[in-house]
């Protein structure tokens, strides 16, 4: 069965351009970057490259460029720096709709002596500016915010806040793993002082993350040990996966120039116009105005997510209910709890988040196959008959 | 130019095979292993296989075996989670010859209220495990010991040190990084609670790493986020590598139930008999007797070690004058130097290490070549002379 992969912010395709530059870096120039002999410098040379490629996307220079193994690992070693660097403050602010490398390591740290402000989004997924704001202090030693949103794809207006934290004097990191290479950036002209992002949400493989650390930043190491990434990550370089990287980056960034997102955004924006207006009680999830142009979250009330998805993949069409890193559990989204969406909205959100590879006819045949199957599960529903039997009521009255 | 790669404690080549079973997780089956559909949890499949392959090697059950980046992720997860889960004890025990991700976390770790204690070795290399006993107290968190020595190839009694430090309810942890693939292991029936391995050693890819938990032990996450690994790392799992550390570990198994580093421990004995016995002052460093069979490390007096390797790179020969994580700093090595081995022995030391890969054709390439090496460099050093000089009025007294 043909795969119709619309989950793209859980995991990318490595792009056949990507693979084939990894490919002679596996078992045939395999040395160790750190090594003396030309067959280990050679591959140093290649990493080089793939550091320049990687700057280039995010508009850093080479030198801020730290590889990582992935978006968590990125994310936890810029908070802990920040703490570490700054160890007279015990201050974290952070916002209710992280990914769990963000959120998970708040809740955790608020459990060693530090004080973790979540700061809320309203119904739309915009993050409440004034409050975080006013939770500044000369106590807070950090403040990491995500670019945009995993669920909802909402963006959030990073430059403003890195500035106005920046001007403050704390250090400002944002996990922007979902925003890089979907719109367009560079660091070097706002207040970020870190920035995280993963490989496999960019056609690179998975197991390959960035920090970027903007020169002069104060920083301590995560991982101690050999003196590689200029002694700011130990461990033998992810030769071919940096190389992948490179590659992803350089493509990303062409895509960008290209305006290729356009066409994404047009496909995106087909599937959820024609969904809502063939589903009743279908309603769209966070800001549409600022938003990815590659992601939608879409609530068809009084219907489990689960379910829809399960009916999905019988057509090998490929969506997610929510972050990839938090199924397997029961409870609805903390995302979409956070913006207030009611429970019987909440557990039938799905999202679907698009990539360069995604195309019309992929695009048509969901619109086929999705409305019959939410019309079946809500025969199946008894929270569909009670809400059609209370709307049936009131239009009586 | 042919490459005769004998620097396999460096890193090591993919194996084919591995490469092969890897291929199609990039760009075919890419699912997230994490995702409800059908597409991700075929890769799951593909995880749990490649688990139970690397516990078959080491002896573990698959839940012990928690998937890591790299060996340093390991070393610092298992000694982190050990002082985090004792939070009353401040004492770590090392050794002086330990690899830098255990040796400088231990130095970090000293400069933030623990009191490490860095166990010394003889001049053979071999453990004081009288002192090592001594300094164990109520105090005592963490005992970390490598297995076996990456620069000397020295094997240290982890089974009967593991269960020492166990009756005293202390937690071990080792780093078998040089260890795991070469000798047999059956860590079930140790005393040790973690374990830390690299996929790069045994002909996986870089970028992966596994530490062992053994079951009941306290753990903390190093890396917190979603759910992956029970819980105990955080992070999108790096499927295609995790897939080739299985299959790289199924082929490590055959090979060692094969005796398949009899032939590799010949090629290294007639490598290294040869050379002390053409080439004068030439030494063997570290106890032959207790050694992986596939590493020699030769210390050719009152030469560079590093224009040695020159030399033989352009023969294509790679070795390596020790570990490649500690290469470009001018200092001797730390593992030649806590064995007080001289100063003129310790900077002309090289180190060769094999792998199955290597033949009996390469070898006899190194045995033609290097002798005169040492030779030509010989004539050019004032050290030499000066030894040459002192020796023969010696002779003439």
């Amino acid at each position: 069965m043909k795969v119709i992969y619309v989950d793209n912010n859980a995991t990318t395709k490595v792009a056949p351009e990507v693979l084939e530059e990894m490919q002679p870096y596996f078992s045939e120039y395999y040395g160790n970057p750190s090594s003396m002999h030309s067959f280990g410098g050679n591959v140093a040379g290649k990493i080089r490259e793939a550091r320049q490629k990687v700057a280039a996307l995010i508009g850093a220079t080479p030198e801020e460029i730290v590889f990582t193994s992935c978006g968590t690992e990125s994310d936890g070693t810029a908070i802990r720096a920040a703490l570490e660097s700054n160890p007279d403050k015990r201050h974290i602010v952070t916002t209710r709709v992280e990914h769990p490398a963000v959120k998970n390591l708040g809740e955790t740290l608020s459990k060693r002596g530090y004080r973790v402000t979540f700061v809320p989004v309203d119904s739309e997924g915009r993050l409440d500016l004034d409050y975080l704001h006013q939770n500044l202090s000369d106590d807070t030693a950090v403040v990491s915010i995500m670019w945009a949103n995993n669920e909802t794809g909402v963006i959030f207006p990073i430059e403003e806040i890195a500035q106005k934290v920046k001007d403050q004097g704390i250090v400002f990191h944002t996990d922007a793993v979902q925003a890089v290479g979907k719109i367009p950036m560079d660091v070097s002209r706002t207040g970020i002082d870190m920035l995280s992002l993963s490989g496999h949400k960019l056609h690179a493989p998975k197991g390959i993350g960035v920090l970027y650390i903007r020169k002069r930043t104060k920083f301590a190491p995560f991982m101690i040990g050999g003196h590689q990434e200029g002694g700011r990550r130990g461990g033998t370089e992810n030769v071919a996966s940096i190389i992948g990287l490179g590659k992803a980056s350089q493509l990303a960034r062409e895509h960008l120039q290209a305006r290729g997102y356009e066409r994404i955004r047009k496909l995106r924006d087909k599937l959820e116009n024609t969904l809502i207006a063939k589903v009743p009680h279908a309603l769209i999830n966070g800001d549409r105005q600022n938003r990815l142009p590659n992601t939608t979250s879409i609530a068809f009330e009084y219907v489990e997510g689960e379910a829809i998805l399960l009916m999905l993949n019988e057509y090998g069409i490929c969506a997610s209910s929510g972050s990839a890193c938090t199924s397997g559990s029961l409870e609805p989204s903390h995302v979409l709890r956070a913006m207030g969406v009611p429970f019987t909205a909440a557990h039938g959100s799905i999202r679907f988040s698009l990539s360069r590879y995604n195309t019309e006819e992929e695009i048509d045949f969901i619109l086929e196959k999705l409305p019959p199957v939410i019309a079946r599960l809500r025969e199946l529903s008894p929270f569909w008959k009670e809400a059609v039997r209370a709307q049936s009521s009131k239009l009586r009255a």
